[in-house]
């Protein structure tokens, strides 16, 4: 087999074997075929495509090329979840114990956030202790012992997901969505969960800007997972405004726990409980949605949700005093308000811009060595279709230097709009597919 | 500027500027923008094209990427031809002394050849003592003293173009029309010619099987010579049987002379007074086409170009007695004759796969390293159109061992088709744009 001949195929439009597609994958993942080769073959699959049977035989070939994990071991079906990333997603970490709480085993690989704020990583690192270091053996305990365990990703996981995307970065050739669903994707059955929801948003700040293309991508998440024999559902979500009211590691971290106390902001709570309803379903504990909505109520309300969640924390050395006292969290500084010149309703925030403020202030990476300010962000007072008033304010911003926060303040006021009418609120969950 | 923004500018559609291209070609020349981005480029440019403006820019930047070649210190109107090459290509031989006795300086840099047969470089060097490595100094002086030289190309002849062929060609990206021209024409306009004659061909020995493709290739490089104020005529030939009766390096020598001495098969000269027609008229030596082809037909007629190619053998070193006695070459060992087993009208030649019969016997290069033998190849005793009896001679081969003479008989049979019906020759000169 010769590369040259599988991307003069690929160009001409023609689809490639499983055969060849393995060999691809192998060759590349040795070093054997050279990047020239590898994205000029990227380049002709963002023109040509991959049918549905390539886009699966590229997922499997990935998710194979380094090591499967195996959750044999612990008991119970295993849901994992995966969001496309946006502004302010701190979704994973109110999500997981309300599940767990439910008696669905979470066991749960994360990354580290190279964007506006964290990853899940680390937004779990900033509560003093916590450590995400496990071994394969203490992270299978701890779900058997407690339902519930989130550890920084293998090294090995997908190597040649790894590689490609690297490759498809500096080459422009990411966006093309059935390399996007084979990168995600190969990943998520390499980690081993028996069902998977997908968190694919759209709007703004997300990487589909355009609903249909959300809804085509999901498809073909779930169209693989489903060719790899995993029960799957996805749900197509907003983020055309940032999610919640927090942005920026520590005060995420404290709108999750203010959610898990039921006190969240409305559009993360509308989040949190879809998808935790749709993991107790996927997982079997819940038949029907509205079932599974009542569920997830009342573990909140009854705070199981809260004690599984500080259980976690202590299970991986985290200091549970700060989750009892939220106000223990490191301060940032230098605190601004920013408050409205006009009257009116919020028209727009715009969630990329809103990101970049974040990273303006210190709690982003720029690149894979950048070091991240736990403390800076900003949290909204007003959200898209709430009335303003004069001098209302509109949002905060933390930060530890005071010129990174003057260019934050000037940016955020760039992108916060105000107009004259009032508008719908944003609808939360945009569709569901399975 | 950033190479990822200009490849994802090219995915997209849009055209790239001037300062875009020049900056591209120079950072990738200078090794600073690496192969795996140009790859990506090069497959974005197979699907989005690029427009006039782009293909005269690029043609240019790999042009002044190196060497450019001044001529000034030769006298009257360069004229320079090019040939996109077949198989049974002796053109360059039989031409330039024609329109050399008719005073066009011609100053030549030829190429070895790397594919079926060697190139007019490895043809001239079979008539011993001949010699291509000149010094520029000897170039210029041995044109402006008897009217012709032709000698090895420059390595330093557009390098871009160098690189950029040797990256397309191990990602399949060659055949895109435009990068095609922009190719061609970087080292025709560096090799300092006032004006430019295109040998286009078309047909199964040919890079473009399609007369329509050829056309636009024709076009696209007529549209950079003139942008680039060079005087241009393109004219689209055939290939679709091999060029003349020989197919082999010496054979075809042997060819060029005796077209040389009004001799030669009826396709081969009718390709040699049309090209030098043309070249009469872009230098200014003729008027009208008419003209010109009996200008041509006088001096073979009379002599001179015979004479001429004398005066251009001696002046490199070569030895005239193998002008004046062919039957001095070295001779192939084993001779095989082919004849016909059926009755009836040659109906196809293909010659791409005759091209490969020279190359089983050893009268080509399948790497740059591969030793030519001079000696071998093929002599056709029909052609296309040709009535035939059983019996008939179809063609004699020439080689140097057994196994490789029977496995090239082989292969002829199975490329040359007789048929029941009578057929029309095939045209040879097809079209002439400028």
């Amino acid at each position: 087999m010769r590369m040259y001949d599988l991307i003069l195929k690929k160009r001409q439009g023609n689809v490639l074997t499983k055969d060849e597609i393995d060999w691809m994958i192998r060759e590349y993942t040795d070093g054997r075929i050279p990047d020239y080769q590898m994205s000029a073959m990227m380049m002709a699959i963002c023109f040509q495509g991959l049918d549905k049977e390539e886009t699966y035989e590229l997922t499997m070939a990935m998710a194979q090329s380094g090591e499967m994990l195996d959750l044999s071991g612990i008991k119970g079906i295993k849901v994992d979840k995966h969001s496309t990333g946006g502004v302010g997603d701190k979704t994973s970490l109110a999500l997981t114990p309300i599940v767990a709480s439910l008696g669905i085993p979470v066991a749960k690989m994360s990354g580290r956030g190279l964007g506006h704020t964290g990853g899940t990583i680390d937004k779990l690192e900033s509560i003093p202790g916590f450590s995400t270091q496990l071994t394969d053996e203490q992270f299978e305990e701890q779900v058997n012992s407690i339902g519930v365990s989130i550890m920084g990703q293998t090294k090995n996981l997908a190597p040649a997901d790894k590689l490609l995307y690297a490759l498809r970065d500096v080459t422009a050739t990411v966006d093309q969505i059935s390399l996007i669903a084979s990168s995600i994707m190969s990943k998520k059955l390499a980690a081993g969960a028996d069902a998977i929801l997908l968190d694919v948003k759209t709007g703004s700040g997300a990487f589909m800007k355009e609903k249909s293309e959300a809804v085509k991508l999901a498809q073909e998440m779930v169209d693989i997972g489903k060719s790899a024999g995993r029960k799957m559902t996805a749900v197509i979500t907003n983020m055309d405004e940032p999610l919640g009211m927090a942005v920026g590691n520590i005060l995420e971290v404290k709108e999750a726990i203010d959610t898990l106390k039921g006190n969240g902001p409305g559009d993360f709570t509308e989040l949190v409980e879809t998808l935790a309803s749709h993991m107790l379903m996927l997982g079997g504990v819940a038949e029907k949605f509205d079932d599974a909505v009542s569920m997830v109520r009342t573990t909140i309300r009854d705070g199981k949700a809260l004690a599984k969640f500080k259980q976690f924390v202590a299970a991986q050395g985290g200091d549970t005093r700060y989750i009892d006292h939220p106000e223990l969290f490191e301060q940032a500084h230098v605190i601004e308000e920013i408050r409205s010149e006009q009257e009116g309703f919020v028209e727009h925030i715009n969630a990329q811009e809103i990101g970049i403020c974040s990273l303006i202030l210190g709690g982003g990476r720029e690149t894979k060595d950048s070091q991240i300010d736990p403390s800076v962000g900003l949290v909204f007072s007003k959200k898209v279709a709430d009335p303003v008033k004069k001098g209302d304010l509109l949002a905060t911003i933390y930060g530890n230097e005071e010129e990174k926060v003057r260019q934050a303040v000037k940016h955020f006021k760039e992108n916060f709009h105000i107009a004259k009418d009032q508008l719908e609120k944003p609808q939360m969950i945009k569709q569901v597919l399975s």
